[in-house]
C-alpha cells in the first residue's frame, strides 16, 4: 500500500457547544497534506473553543440521578481522546510497517529455500555425489544473511518476537527441513537444533529458532525419506533403505518422547508414521529380493 | 494429569556396530520409573558401546562415493539427538505448563467478566442511578488481582507475551469492554488506554495491555450504545440519545483516523457504523416527535 | 476455576405490582458474597413485596379475553423460577466438574497408552523375545488402576455411564488396541471382550467395556498387522505371513458375522479389508519365492 | 430394513490343521435360514476337528525364541471368538432395533410437535383467545402417550437412557418450547422444569427431562417472542411489549446465573440476547409513539 495514503490522516474537531444544533455534526475531516509526512504523527489539532463539554445542570451521564467529578475535566479528557489515537495511528503504522519489512524478508527466505529445493531434486536422480549437494548449500550463506537481516529487524522491537512470528515461521520450517536433509545427506546424522541455529546465524541470544519450528522442520525432512529411499533403490544402492530406515526409527522413537499436544506439530508427528511404514515395506522389498544380500 | 506419568521417558541407545546383522535393532526403550519424577529429566543413558556409528568404509551415507568428517563424531552425535529430546520434553512440558496456568487466569477473568456483564445487565431496565454500577465495579478489584497473576506468570517467561498472547486475550478485550461501559456511564468519557492499562494493574514496564485488544474492547463497548439509548428512551430520558451520538460520532471519527489493516479489528469497526447509524435513527425519532425539546 | 467465582450467583426480585411504573424495573441483581460459598446455594432472596405478580383485571396475558387461575400463584411461580435456576446452576456445576474429573482421567489413560505405544514400537524392529512385551506390560496395572478411578467417579453418578462416555471412549478403544496386540503377540489369539474388561478392571458389574468400543479397538489393533508382518519378514520370519494371515482371516469372517451400521465401527471395519490385503500380498511374495518353505 | 435379512448370519469354521496348505481358506458362509429368526441368536456352530490349533513345535508366536501356554486351550479360545461375535451379533442386533423403536417413537413425537407448530400460528393473527390455544393443547395428551411409550422401550435397558439420548433429544426440545410457549400464553409464567416433566408424563423416577434439552427447550419458545409481541402490537395490543420485556428480562438474567459451557446450550443463550433486544425495540417504538400510554 502506498505509505504517503497510508499517513495521510483525518483531524476532526469535536461540537463543544451542546445548546447547537446537535443534527449538524460538526466533524471537520481535513486530509492532511500527503508529503509531510514526517511531521504527520505530531499530534496536530485545530484550534478548538474552551468551552465545557456538557452544560453544569447535566452532571450526571444519560441519568436522572446526579453523578458528580465528571465535568471540569470534560475538555482535557476530549484532546485526551484525540491524542491517544494519534497516537495509535503512529503505532498501528509503526506495527504495520515493521510487519512489511518482516514479511518481505520473509518472501527472500522463502524464494531462497524455493532455489535449494530444485536443486536439491537432483539427489532423487542419481547415487549422491558430492557435488550434487553443492548447489543447495551454496545458499546457505544468503539464508543466513536474510535471517540476520530479520533479527536486526526484530531488535529494534525487543519483546515482539512472538507477536510477528507466524510471518516467518512457514518459511523457517521449510528452511530447516532442507538443511537437515542436506546435513543428513552428508553425515547421516540429525542435524541438532544448536547447529541448525548456527546454520541460520540464529545462535545469538536474542534470536534463536523455536523449538517447535525445529521439529515441524524435522518432520518435514522426515517427508522425503520415503522418496529418496525409492529412487535410491532404483539407481541400484540397495544398503541405503537400512541405512535409512535405522536412522528413521530412531528419529521416531526419539519424536514418541515427546508429549505432544493437539496441535500443528502433533499432527505432523502423527504423519510421520506413515512414511516410517513405507520405508519398511521398501525395506522389505530389497530384502525379500535377496537385494541387500552383499551386506548381510 | 499426573505429572509422574508426564515425566515418564525413554531411553534409548543405539546399535553402534552397522557391520553386525543389521536385522536386529538394538534400539532399547527403557520406561523410567515412574516415582523418581524428580531426577527424571537427567540425561539418564544406559551403559553403551564405545563403538563408531558406522564402519570406516561406509563413511557417506546412502552413497557409494565417499563424503569425510562424519564419522568420528557420530557416537556423540548419537547421544546428542538423545539429550536433545530430552531437552524438548522438558522444555514442552514447561510451556505446557505454562500454558495451562495462563488458561486458568484467563477462565477466571472470563468468570469474572461473566459476573460484570450480568450486573450490567440493571443499566438497561431503568434510569441510570449510581448504585447500579456499584455491582460490576465490585469486580474490578478481582480483576485486577487476575491480571496481576498473569504478569507475575509470564514475569517469569519474558519476550514470551505474545507467545501466549491468544490465550488470554479475548477475555481482555471483554474486560476492557466491561471497565470502558462503566467508565463511559459514569462520566460520559472514553476510557483512554492508559486508565484501562491502570485499571487492570498493567500499567507496569513489562506487562502491558496490547492496542489492539484495547480498541477491539472499545468496538465491543460501542455495540452496547444503541441498545442502551433504546431502553433509555423507552424509560423517559429524552435527552440520552443526543449525548450518546456525540459520544458515538466522536468515537468513530477517532477510529476513522487509524489506517487499520484487513485484521479481526478492522472487521469489529466496519460494525461500529451499523450501530452509530441505530442511535442516528434513535435520535432522529426523539427529535421527530419533540421528545428531547423538554431537555434542550 | 476459581470455585468460589463460581459459586458466585445472582438473586433477584421481580416487581411485583403491574400499576406501579412499568419504567423503573426493579430488578435486583445481588452478587453473593465470593467469600461465603458454603451457603451460596441456598436460595436466599432479598425481602419481596408480597404483592400479587399481576393486578385481577389483567389476568390473561397479553390478551383483551379473560383466561382464569394464572394470578393466584404467580408470586410463587416466580420464586420457583429463582430457585429453579439456583438449582440449575448447581447441576450445572456438578456435572461440569464431573466432567472435568472423567477427562482428567482420561487424558492419563491416554498419556498411560502413548508410553505403551511407545515401548510397543520394539516389535517392529527385530523379531519377538518375550521380554520386549516385558514394558508395554508393565503399564497395565496402572491402566486398571486409572479405569479404577473412572468407574469410581461415575459410580457416583449411576445412569450415567453413556452421557460421558465420549469423553474416554476414544482413549479406551486405543487401551483395548494395544492389549489385543500384546495379547496377541503373547498367544497368537484374539483377546476376548471379557479378558479385555478383565484386564482393565471392567469386570464388575457397574463399569462395563462398551462392545462397540471393544471392536474399534480390535480393528486398530489390525491396522497393525500388516506392518508388522512385513517387519517380521524382513527380520527372516518368514512364516510370520501365514500365521498372521490366519489369524487375521479368520477376524474378519468374524466381523462380517455382525450387522453394522453406517456408523463409525463400519467405517474402521471397511478399512480392515486393506490390511488383510497387505498381509496377503506379503505372504504371497514369501510364497512365491519359497522363503516360507523352510518352515513348513 | 427387513429385519429377517438382518439375523442372518454366517457360521464359519476355522482351519484347524496348520499343517494344510494355508492358500485354502476353509471358511465355510452359511446362510442361515431367513425364517428361523427365533432361534436365530442361539451360537449355533458346525462340528469341528478337534485338533490343535499350532503344531507344538512353534509354540510361540511369529518368533524364535518360545513362548510357553499358548497352545493347550487354542482350540478353546478359536471356540469363543465364534461364541463372542455371535453374541456380538445379537448384542448388536438388539441395540439397533431397539434405537429403531425409539426413532420411531421420536417421529410419531416430531410429528405431533410439528401439527402443534401449525395451529399455534395462529397466535400470531390476532389478539390472543383462550380458544385458539384449544388446537395445541389438544396435541399434549398424545405427546404424553408417545413419551410413556418412549419411557417404557428404554425402562427395558436401565441405564442406556443417554446411550440413546441423541435419538430424541431434539424432539424433546422442540416439545419443550411448545408447551412453555403455550404455559406462558396462558399464565405470563414460565413452564417450570417438574411441570414440563409433568406434561411430559416424565416425572417418575426412572425417565426424567434432561434439564439442558429443557433449557434449550426454553431457548427455543424465547425465539418466539419477538415475532409474538410484534404482530400483537400489529393487531393493537399496545400493552404487550412491555408484559413481555418483563417477562424476558428476568427469564434472561436467570439464565445468566448458569456457568455454561462452551457448548450447544451456550450458543443458543447467546443468541436470546438478540431476540431480547428486538423486544426492547418494539417496547421502544410503541413509547416513543406513546401509544402504551393508556397505561402509564
Amino acid at each position: 500500500m502506498n505509505s504517503a495514503l497510508r499517513n495521510a490522516y483525518f483531524i476532526f474537531s469535536h461540537s463543544l457547544n451542546p445548546t447547537s444544533n446537535p443534527n449538524s455534526f460538526p466533524l471537520i475531516l481535513s486530509l492532511h497534506s500527503l508529503q509531510s509526512t514526517a511531521v504527520s504523527r505530531l499530534p496536530l489539532r485545530i484550534k478548538r473553543q474552551q468551552q465545557p463539554y456538557r452544560s453544569p445542570r447535566s452532571s450526571s451521564f444519560c441519568s436522572s440521578s446526579s453523578m458528580a467529578g465528571a465535568d471540569a475535566d470534560a475538555p482535557a479528557a476530549s484532546s485526551s481522546v484525540e491524542k491517544q489515537f494519534v497516537d495509535f495511528r503512529a503505532q498501528l503504522e509503526d506495527s504495520g510497517s515493521l510487519r512489511d519489512r518482516i514479511r518481505n524478508v520473509a518472501m527472500e527466505i522463502e524464494s531462497s529455500t524455493r532455489l535449494m529445493q530444485a536443486s536439491l531434486l537432483l539427489v532423487h536422480q542419481s547415487r549422491l555425489a558430492p557435488e550434487v549437494l553443492e548447489k543447495p548449500k551454496a545458499q546457505v550463506g544468503l539464508l543466513k544473511s536474510l535471517y540476520k537481516r530479520l533479527a536486526e529487524i526484530l531488535r529494534e522491537s525487543p519483546g515482539l518476537y512472538y507477536r510477528y512470528h507466524g510471518d516467518w515461521r512457514s518459511e523457517t520450517q521449510t528452511a530447516v527441513s532442507l538443511l537437515a536433509f542436506i546435513h543428513w545427506l552428508e553425515t547421516g546424522e540429525l542435524l541438532l537444533h544448536p547447529e541448525a541455529e548456527e546454520k541460520l546465524g540464529l545462535n545469538e541470544s536474542d534470536f534463536t529458532l523455536d523449538v517447535e519450528d525445529y521439529l515441524i522442520g524435522i518432520c518435514f525432512m522426515s517427508n522425503e525419506l520415503p522418496r529418496y529411499v525409492v529412487n535410491q533403490v532404483t539407481v541400484g544402492d540397495y544398503d541405503c533403505p537400512r541405512k535409512v530406515l535405522k536412522f528413521f526409527t530412531d528419529l521416531h522413537a526419539a519424536f514418541r518422547m515427546l508429549n505432544l499436544r493437539n496441535d500443528f506439530l502433533r499432527k505432523k508427528f502423527d504423519g510421520m508414521k506413515y512414511d516410517l511404514r513405507r520405508v519398511e515395506e521398501v525395506y522389505y522389498d530389497v530384502k525379500i529380493r535377496g537385494l541387500s544380500a552383499t551386506r548381510d
